[in-house]
């Protein structure tokens, strides 16, 4: 029987460790392989509860492993955007017209944690910490590992080799190394950086701010968000230029000039945050870069999944979510081309990476509409708008963010052409004021589905052969 | 006096050489150092003519450095597309409605051979063949050669390099793995490849087919082209899929299976290819990547240029024209900021990149253009149409061909985002049935300036901040 084939897993990551999960669960003899050590004994994160937001194409994922209720006991539901403009109150701008669709804000290190157990439970299932990846032989599915401790190798021999280990992949690397083929790639970053910091909780672990909100402060060209954590804490990241504008990472060198930005462009956040300057400097500036490359997959043996095959920046909150959508479409595949693994490595590529080169737009889209747009009347009136469409017809209308977010049955790249012929036709239609008070909300539905088809339309002229 | 600035050019190709002589006269030192023998006194390239096609960007920058004259006799003027489609008699597409308006193929090795001559003429100028460069110090300016006789190295230290090394740039292959600054980079490859033929002269050297034109025999997924040579021969260039389609790089494996392909989708070209099964199994087939990155400078000492910058596909015939405006450019930065060479550097990169950006862009535009989009009937009534307003009203309109290749005094960006505006704004008239035939030309060039204009203003309205 075939599925005594051993699967090698390098990076046992959220991506590396669900797909562990669902490949034991067919029935694969699966070895997990993680450079760092167990995050489950072991404090690394202590003090940094690092938050992700978990939605609609993740749950569908852990729903697959049987682990969706799990899992929600991880999560606070964030019903919105919670806007904060410079010396304006704050308002929610919610994420859909319906109460039912929200995201949430999970643990990474608690979510990571309960898959790692779950796989742990199976007995196809083995797992090694602490063993760095050295190199790969992407012909013969060989790779080595060094031992964090000992400093010791080992070489590990496999059927079948998925590289999840993360944006800075070392499979990847292999791939871009080897000249027996073409692989395109590329590796862009943003000219801002992030840094995280925190807003503890308040008295017996209250909430300082809005417990069920994505806080944004936008301030154009930089901005601040805070995500809330079980504890009551939120953590919060500063989104800024490496060294454009008044401040900027290369300027801000005291704790003085930290808590100065701060104050000024940031009160209301900054009024919370006791440790401000120390978690600065303590923490370090994180780059934002998107990851594409392809073929994911050399000589039908070894195959990249999550960020290792596409890293995106974390603007649209799908970091996570895409890499889990991966584990759900790579398991259709499986089903269908049963164990011949280069045509399942083949098909899903075909199927997928539209997807993804997809909300890794998306996710730089949205990096510009969050510092800038949030705050800008025009944005606001289309948000109020689509709010209402979707409260009133559900059915009939989705906002990109709807689409994006809430709606898995359909793949990132319908939602990317569609959301953005709708956001150009609603922003067209109010610029030029041709949505008139007058009319009812249906006839103005009527009115943005028309001008969106028509955009639609005229963009598929110029892909006539 | 900081003319005494000492300055290495690694690659001493056709951007190398270029800057070399301008830097020289300048009355900088200029140390310019190539991989290869020197092709003015070797044979590499016998029996192979290589050649490209040579504009007005491309011109511009000759006239520089007063090599204008000499280039032009170097050129075979190339008036139009002649289009070859299979079962029909050829037709020209001219690449403009003014006669004065045409591009040239040129001997890539005899353009090349005229810079070097001149360059060398310069007291201030050295150059050095067969080094390789092993190692490039960023931050000290120093690189690093082999002598590939001697096999001896030789270490040259600078105050500033520029890497002029082509699409597989060492120099910038060392920024890359530097880890000191984020270093944005692509590379994208086609699906498909290229394979260099040839159609000898006639008797006495003349032409078999149409001297003054480029061929081209469009067959949806894969086409062949041809351009003109001095001795009248043709350099014939098969761009063919590696492995999709009935025949593909993969599958052409003898020489009967190359004929017959030949015979039966190019028999108008075949019929003049006697060698055309050796010329398909001794020439290598070459791969179709673009290269993107970002800084293309490094400390404020080392500079990216020409290919090594951004390589691009050849399908706009711009690649050589590219690498030229970027000398211009650079030379108007330098003359605006003396010798601060930091400033002299970023400023180039604020107003080159968008330009190098755009062509990339628009030379994968063209790639589907040239080998779908010539033969169907809707992209030919456009042509005819553009053509005809061309003629008539030279100074009101101008195609995206006319504005990328004609109209140096606009950047590649502006052309691009013009040139799509209008034809999307032409497909759609043409396929909505709205440019009546009763209409003047000059009633329809008012119903396409207007269109254009709302696709553009609808576009805009996206950037709103």
């Amino acid at each position: 029987m075939k599925k005594e084939e051993h699967i090698l897993i390098i990076g046992a990551g959220l991506c590396g460790s669900l797909l562990a999960l669902r490949l034991a669960q067919r029935g694969y003899q699966v070895s997990l392989i993680e450079k760092r050590p167990d995050l489950r004994s072991t404090d690394i994160a202590a003090g940094r509860s690092i938050n992700l937001a978990f939605s609609d194409r993740g749950i569908k994922a852990m729903n697959l492993v049987g682990l969706k209720g799990k899992a929600k006991d991880l999560c606070i539901p964030m019903q919105g955007r919670m806007i904060h403009n410079l010396g304006q109150d704050e308002f929610l701008s919610r994420y859909s017209g319906l109460e039912s669709e929200y995201i949430n804000s999970i643990s990474r290190t608690d979510l990571n944690a309960l898959l790692l157990d779950e796989a742990e439970k199976m007995s196809n299932v083995s797992i090694q910490f602490n063993q760095s990846c050295t190199d790969v032989d992407l012909q013969k599915a060989h790779a080595t590992f060094e031992d964090y401790n000992t400093k010791e190798t080992q070489t590990i021999k496999a059927d079948i080799i998925f590289g999840a280990d993360g944006a800075g992949s070392i499979v990847r690397k292999s791939m871009l190394e080897d000249h027996l083929f073409l692989f395109s790639f590329s590796q862009e970053y943003l000219t801002h950086g992030y840094k995280e910091l925190t807003i503890p909780p308040g008295e017996n672990g209250s909430f300082r701010i809005e417990k069920n909100a994505l806080h944004i402060w936008p301030r154009g060209e930089n901005m601040v968000i805070a995500l809330p954590n079980l504890d009551g804490s939120f953590t919060v990241t500063l989104f800024l230029s490496y060294k454009e504008g008044e401040y900027n990472f290369k300027n801000l060198t005291t704790p003085e000039k930290v808590q100065e930005y701060f104050d000024k462009a940031y009160p209301s956040a900054a009024a919370h945050m006791p440790t401000l300057t120390e978690d600065f400097f303590n923490n370090p500036t994180g780059a934002l870069g998107t990851v594409k490359c392809s073929p994911w997959n050399s000589f039908g043996k070894v195959m990249l999944m999550g960020d290792a095959a596409h890293a995106i920046v974390p603007f649209y909150g799908q970091g996570m979510n895409a890499s889990f959508e991966d584990v759900v479409v790579l398991d259709e595949m499986i089903e269908k081309y049963e164990e011949d693994w280069n045509t399942t490595f083949l098909e899903y590529q075909k199927k997928r990476k539209i997807d993804t080169d997809a909300i890794a737009d998306l996710a730089i889209d949205n990096f510009h509409e969050m510092k800038e747009h949030t705050a800008a009347p025009i944005f606001q009136q289309k948000r109020k708008l689509e709010t209402a469409f979707e409260q009133e017809f559900p059915k009939e209308y989705a906002s990109k963010y709807r689409l994006v977010t809430f709606q898995e049955e359909i793949g990132y790249a319908e939602a990317l052409e569609k959301g953005r012929a709708q956001d150009k036709a609603i922003l067209n239609l109010l610029a030029q004021n041709k949505i008139d008070a007058q009319l009812s909300l249906q006839e103005k539905l009527v009115l943005v589905n028309q001008e969106t088809q028509e955009i639609l339309n005229e963009d598929a002229v110029l892909k006539v052969k």
